[in-house]
């Protein structure tokens, strides 16, 4: 199995100060690159708790790590280094970071001081990538047979490093499989109602995985999104196999008395 | 050290379909009350999983543990179910709980069936929480030192429940300190520039905690939200502590050319 991990680095996150949209926007890319995706550790901006979670991780026999957070210039940004600590790496200035952190200041006519090289120093053997947005480089790291990514914090520069350079990178190591979804909407039965009907289906189809997700009141006026999912290295045939479902969902919860949405035709 | 733990539980968090948004409610909750959270975990709907997560915190020596997810009638619901695996508790119906569901279904006009009474059933020892929303009840359990909350993932029948049964709790429990913040935004200077002087300012105030938070970027239109944090058993201290600090901050902001907005007079 490919396991990804996904690490949230910020005390903001623990106090509710910020809500955790990168998790989800990371766990969507990487399970559409056919991972699965295993946890998220949200850990505070403090070397042990960093370390603990890089270390559960890679013992744990994940293929894929993926950190956002603590890439700054200020003291709690200390990812780089916890890192370093964790797998007993020294942690250096990388003359490649160096080179694109200078770059960037110079450009703008400042000059560096410790707290912008500091956001060049990363484990030996770590290789920088590029930040098209700011100017905190990420971290690439092979530790055994995982391969690590460290993040910004900040969505904007987070995403532009996934996009540019973890993505292709892990289009070429990752699962062969893909990931196929598709949505029906139930109206009218309540969860409760509707429990039996998905075991049934499910049984019948193994490999997919069906979720319902209640949006209106159970016992008032019950809405229920059904979430169907299924991995396959073929999608022709996954998409055959959701359309069956959705058919046989439909067909099975009108008969209950259910108003059903199908999201295709 | 008054630890409290939130465990998200639902595939639909790492799929990245929703966002976590319950966690960051939990922690500003949590954090107000006088708690450090230390550590938010994300887990599929596998039993083996979110028995580890509990586990972890109770030995870890958590004093609060708070899940979200995995209440409802679907098979994929077993939040209760695993728990009480965890901690080698029977699995049984919950009379206090079993009314509670009974009484909503009949209600509304509908019999029971295997698929609401399992709503009913929780770890021996388990107190049943009503849900003045939904149908199925929340769980608290006691193990060792620890009070575990198990909540649904639906959040307005997750913030009910706490509101009206968890947070009076944790009040008589909990440590008797409060959280106090405020903020303060520095434009025009980039963080590399603001970081030693939050050094300084955090040297002089040790039990202050001053993040920075980039919202511009960081070459062209630079600005920070600087988020200042204190627990305090005294309001009328932390009050004066902060506005020391901010006023502190301000005028050494202010000396390197920034832009200051006070959130305080």
């Amino acid at each position: 199995m490919c396991d990804a991990w996904i690490v949230s680095i910020g005390n903001e996150l623990l106090i509710g100060r910020v809500v955790n949209s990168n998790l989800a926007w990371l766990g969507k890319k990487l399970t559409y690159l056919g991972f699965n995706v295993r946890r998220g550790l949200i850990v505070r901006d403090d070397c042990e708790e960093i370390a603990w979670a890089f270390r559960l991780a890679v013992d744990s026999g994940a293929k894929v790590i993926v950190s956002t957070g603590g890439l700054g210039p200020t003291f709690d940004d200390k990812t780089s280094e916890c890192l370093s600590r964790a797998f007993k790496l020294r942690f250096v200035v990388n003359e490649e970071a160096l080179r694109l952190v200078s770059e960037r200041y110079s450009s703008a006519g400042l000059e560096m001081n410790d707290y912008r090289v500091k956001m060049a120093m990363m484990p030996e053997g770590a290789e920088p990538l590029p930040n098209p947005v700011g100017t905190a480089p990420g971290i690439k790291l092979k530790v055994g047979e995982t391969y690590i990514f460290v993040l910004p914090g900040v969505p904007s520069e987070m995403k532009a490093i996934f996009e540019e350079y973890v993505e292709p990178f892990l289009r070429k190591v990752g699962p062969e499989v893909e990931f196929f979804e598709t949505e029906l909407i139930s109206k009218g039965l309540p969860e409760s109602s509707i429990a039996p009907i998905i075991d049934k289906v499910m049984k019948k189809y193994p490999r997919v995985y069906i979720k319902s997700h209640p949006s209106g009141k159970e016992l008032e006026a019950p809405v229920q999104r059904l979430h169907i999912q299924l991995s396959s290295k073929s999608k022709e045939e996954a998409l055959k196999t959701l359309k069956e479902v959705e058919e046989e969902l439909a067909t099975l919860l009108s008969k209950e008395g259910a108003e059903v949405i199908r999201s295709s035709p």
